[in-house]
């Protein structure tokens, strides 16, 4: 007896129907970085037509147990179109949230260390069309103008979370998105810094003072200018050193739209 | 010297730009439960226009101190009229969630408790027209019949949850909200539960087994049917009990757009 | 029958069994501010001896249903007594933890506000004798005294969480134990802060540097002179602006033991 | 000038001075499974003794950046050394959390798929001597044996944390670990069940029906017989399908003091 291929008469179709939050070891590739090891999370789904009762929810599980390739922003799609073939689906999606480590040097005694970022890959299929989107949540320290303006010393700052989600038409590494983004903070994060590093951010940072609207709009700016990225929302959250909640701001983008 | 008032020459607008997670205990009015005590966490923001330089962040923080009546789902506009001629924007919006409490009778002895669920109020103001959604997470007991039919004895069952978010042009009362999710699962949850009542849920899980797909096609059909809401997502996540991850499935439907 | 009530051979007593994260409304008092409404989660159990099968899980949740009092430090005994009683145990405790709320003047305008502190109970009685611990999350800003020492000009700063745990003979209000942490830190938060205000929080936090190790000792010296304090724990948690990782410190002292 | 190295006059001494929530790739070695690459969470600190004013830091992360061999639960040990040399020490501890995942075959069809648990490692030496501790979060079924017996049909049934940790002195594996708390389970869980499977383990959780204090029971029992455990503690947090809460018991004990 097959219970989830019996029809179904309600006529209503199901925009998704999968599993989430499911945990699997990856290997990330991407530029100049080679291959690395993390863990990721996964949602992935198909669309069900209204004349059937449920999915396969164990095929998902075995197209990710079978997939032992390396998984880059450009092979992606591969991964997606073996899901949507095994589940006999004609639309569908793969959500895929890991830590990434990128290595870095302190920017005085050039000691190197690791920083994470959580990186996000979204695949979706619909109509017999591929659409990719890559999202970074980036931290790095802010430090406010108008608290600097204001005050005879000092200028409070903090960690924030800058997140910038792309879709792409042409190939954009994790680590250039990384870097888009670290590019327009105060200032970017480093896991080990020496004092002569610390000195060195603390006087950029208070160089170089934005709000949460500038931070997003500099961002901006970048992403409208990179002719691969079709659609893009660029966010801050800036977790306020002298308040208990966050300042934020937003800026989305279709450039096919507008 | 106004630093956020200065203007601003990248010519990008911000579609949001305000505070985030800023907790406040609130009083709801719903429908026949009087006035609720709870605390909301709230999300509120403005459009910036691409000549202004930065929102002044403290205004939204004055209006959530200076309000002081009972919020409902009639009167969340008044709240976000409120904010946006305070920050003298002429879009914006404010996204409210908090725990709403449900007294229940358990379904044989009658015995009342109490049963959490966690709402959220979003209103928006765009083009000067107003938008208001409601949402519900409803924790329910979900029973599988693909477990059911191929097992001599017992179906595997776990907790869930409905997630309904529903634009609304007429007005729905967070209780019917709950009630129309609840209504579709394998069986509601309760506080407190005797011997009778135990007997009662398992019996009434075990003979009314639910697919997830079935569980939102089932919400769906009930929404669909209902002329004051406009727009939905029905969602629906059980925790799986044999398995460590969920299952999903999800509608969403706009009927001014088919 | 009762299942639960049956004997049991493996001769292994149960130290907690009982029921968790349970959310209900409760009414907080406490000195100065009047009777305060708010949401708690509950965990709450009793000891079981080894010839018993199991609790009856549904009495908790009908002390906790039945209790329609507002909780106080002094008289959080009389909801575990109750309990106790009701449970017909010998011994057993109740976590209770809630988001209290605090209104705060600005330094300088003076314009009032309120801040959200994370406050947990928890009372245990062992051998006939009740023992009370108080528990607040303190956030608050930090400024690096090493920072500011080797840069020409401004100190990185952030965000912090102090924790604050007390075992108490004499009764401390939540408002005095807030005001003992808030007090060492660099600078105390505000959720509304206008110019005049940002300007005296910064070149406070800057006139004031503190390590980690600084604000847990400071902390320590005052729970020292506290003869209502048997016992503590101090923490703080620096959500460093410059890593992607937090600087921590923690002391603690049993004043009847050393 | 070293700010964290000048002296301290509070005379206060600080338990625990570090780094927390630092995540870093890793290579865990455990028996019969080989290498397995994941990401662990660390916390890092050491004793400071009255007179000195900070620690360094920045050599936490020295310490971990520079260590790139596998760990195990046997090799756990260097890498405290280290840190401990490293910081110029006399005491401290190592805390590090991280998803492991075992493969599994599915109990009829022997399809095999992988599970993750959440398994952490913390490594303490204090006056000299090192301890060792260590901690599974096991996701497992319970089917509850009241609901069982009062109803004509079906039975609730949920998925559990079971947590156990223990301090050793012989070597146990995380497999081993795993395994001890598995079994005392209604059932297991796998990532991929197919139909034959999926009435194996409906079949098995109804057989096998335990109470929350049950199962902290049998694992108990299993860890008492198991002379290379020198203490610990065991507990099961049941996901309640049938509440909004959770059951929860827990069992602790030193065999060296009892």
């Amino acid at each position: 007896v097959d219970v989830q291929g019996a029809s179904d008469t309600r006529l209503i179709a199901i925009n998704r129907a999968g599993i989430k939050g499911i945990r699997h070891p990856v290997t990330i590739a991407d530029k100049g970085s080679g291959i690395q090891h993390t863990v990721a999370t996964f949602n992935m789904y198909v669309n069900l037509p209204h004349h059937l009762k449920g999915v396969h929810m164990s095929r998902f599980v075995e197209v990710l147990n079978g997939y032992d390739r390396a998984i880059s922003a450009e092979g992606f799609e591969s991964l997606l179109r073996i899901m949507i073939t095994r589940l006999e689906a004609e639309s569908g999606g793969i959500e895929m949230s890991f830590p990434y480590f990128m290595t870095k040097a302190a920017p005085v005694s050039r000691i190197k260390s690791l920083l994470d970022y959580e990186v996000s890959f979204v695949g979706r299929i619909e109509n017999g069309s591929y659409q990719f989107t890559m999202k970074a949540v980036v931290p790095v320290t802010s430090l406010c103008p108008c608290s600097k303006q204001v005050s005879d010393y000092g200028a409070h700052n903090q960690r924030s979370h800058m997140s910038v989600s792309v879709r792409t038409s042409g190939l954009v590494w994790i680590a250039e998105l990384i870097r888009m983004a670290e590019d327009q903070a105060s200032c970017e994060l480093y896991g080990l810094l020496k004092r002569s590093d610390e000195k060195h951010v603390t006087e950029k940072a208070y160089d170089n003072p934005k709000f949460v609207e500038d931070v997003v709009r500099d961002t901006a700016a970048v992403l409208n200018r990179d002719a691969r990225i079709e659609a893009y929302v660029v966010e801050s959250e800036n977790f306020e050193s002298i308040h208990n909640h966050s300042a934020y701001a937003m800026i989305e983008r279709d450039k096919l739209e507008s």
